[in-house]
């Protein structure tokens, strides 16, 4: 049973725009209680154009331990950090920060790796694959280099925003793992299709990829969480798509980030 | 049974220095519970010099309805609200805030009619007694105007710093109510006698009030919470004086502060 919150409790908000569909404060929480930690994840409503200022009042406030960062502050997230991870320093992104001994942020990416995770516990095989990976954002960045560690032997990443993808490309495409290029997005000959772009999150969103070029062969991912099977795993599934939801890889995030925030 | 937070919980912390000692983040976030509402209500531990920024940022967390103030914040907090009760104007004091719906804040103060109705339901009749007060700070502040409505005929204000009582004797003394003069820690001829300081929170701290001035014949309030008896109701219990504790000071105003949250 959870405890409720007491005066030692140690905060760990997670900030973002939207923020009511997250579900990191009811697993989080329940993941320090089942651990015997006195923390709670709480969720906190900010626009893009007010990160600065909560970043530094919630730098001040001295019983917060760690903060999960969301939609769309996820690269801006990385300017608050005075130390991160290899990952999270060469994407210039974070989903996690943690206090150092100083009081300042140690930030890390953790979505990417636990995207994949979702495929490969889904029946995804990344190993040797083709993969095509529609948006560059936050989210696709880390994907996009977890995938290349997993092994993929040839990337494909579009983006509507061309630049974006080819800035992507040019970060990632020089690590000496497997292939990397910009496309269409276009999943013919792919063994592995992904969406991080939050199309899917709006009712009248379009299909990030088009229903019509999905076959059977072809793996199905979507990073977005809290909104049920989204238009374009209905489409996969319907194509005969094995498929991943954004849900999944929530919940495979959520054991990372306990360990992240414990300083594990 | 509380439920964990999720994507929808709307935020009502308390901030202050030191706060571990709080009990509000329990009582209120069982009282929201019981009430049917989604909020919580989490400790922020902030430094005196750090309140600007913490305003500024939590000011931008939009889920945040709320927040409860406590020492060392209570005359500062004043300050960022646009609105507030006229008891709150008086003093300059706020001890919990909600959003007006402009998003801007109002203030209200409620700590002095709580530690009023905690004396009264443990036994001590207000109305028409002779009072010694120690300590004008946020809580004797707000307690001195509580204790003058419910009818104290003679009010005496002791602080170590002599300018704060005189200040608070000008305040609350053209009110139209009870006399007030500011004197020396002295409860002689005294029925009630409140210890509206700190002292009591730290081990070695001295009493507000010598033990061997108390006699059986007045009823001694203390404002401390969270620290069990302290040494100075220990005294006046082994003088056989009737007692109220901070703790039960935070019971009486918790329903006071749920209807407050809550736009009653």
């Amino acid at each position: 049973m959870l405890e409720s919150p007491n005066g030692e409790t140690r905060l760990f908000p997670i900030i973002g725009d939207p923020i009511i569909y997250v579900k990191s404060p009811e697993r989080l929480t329940s993941g320090f209680a089942t651990r015997g930690h006195n923390g709670i994840c709480i969720p906190m409503q900010v626009a893009e154009g007010d990160l600065d200022g909560v970043m530094d009042g919630l730098s001040r406030i001295s019983n917060i331990d760690g903060l999960l960062v969301t939609m769309p502050h996820k690269f801006a997230a990385h300017e608050y950090c005075a130390t991160s991870s290899e990952r999270a320093r060469l994407l210039k992104v974070v989903s996690v920060m943690r206090r150092n001994p100083d009081g300042s942020w140690h930030g890390d990416m953790l979505d990417g790796l636990a995207f994949v995770k979702a495929q490969i516990d889904a029946g995804a095989r990344p190993d040797g694959a083709r993969v095509l990976l529609v948006g560059a954002g936050g989210a696709g960045s880390a994907i996009a280099i977890a995938l290349l560690e997993s092994g993929v032997r040839e990337l494909v990443i579009h983006d509507a925003n061309e630049d974006r993808a080819a800035e992507l490309m040019a970060l990632v495409g020089g690590s000496g793992l497997g292939r990397v290029i910009v496309g269409p997005p276009d999943p013919s000959g792919c063994d592995l299709v992904c969406n991080a772009t939050p199309l899917g999150m709006g009712d009248g969103d379009i299909l990030p990829v088009a229903a019509d070029l999905l076959d059977r062969s072809m793996f199905v991912g979507d990073v977005i969480a809290g909104h049920g099977t989204t238009p374009f795993l209905h489409a996969a599934s319907a194509a005969g798509c094995k498929t991943a939801s954004g849900d999944e890889m929530v919940e495979a995030v959520q054991e990372m980030m306990l360990d992240f925030m414990l300083g594990k």
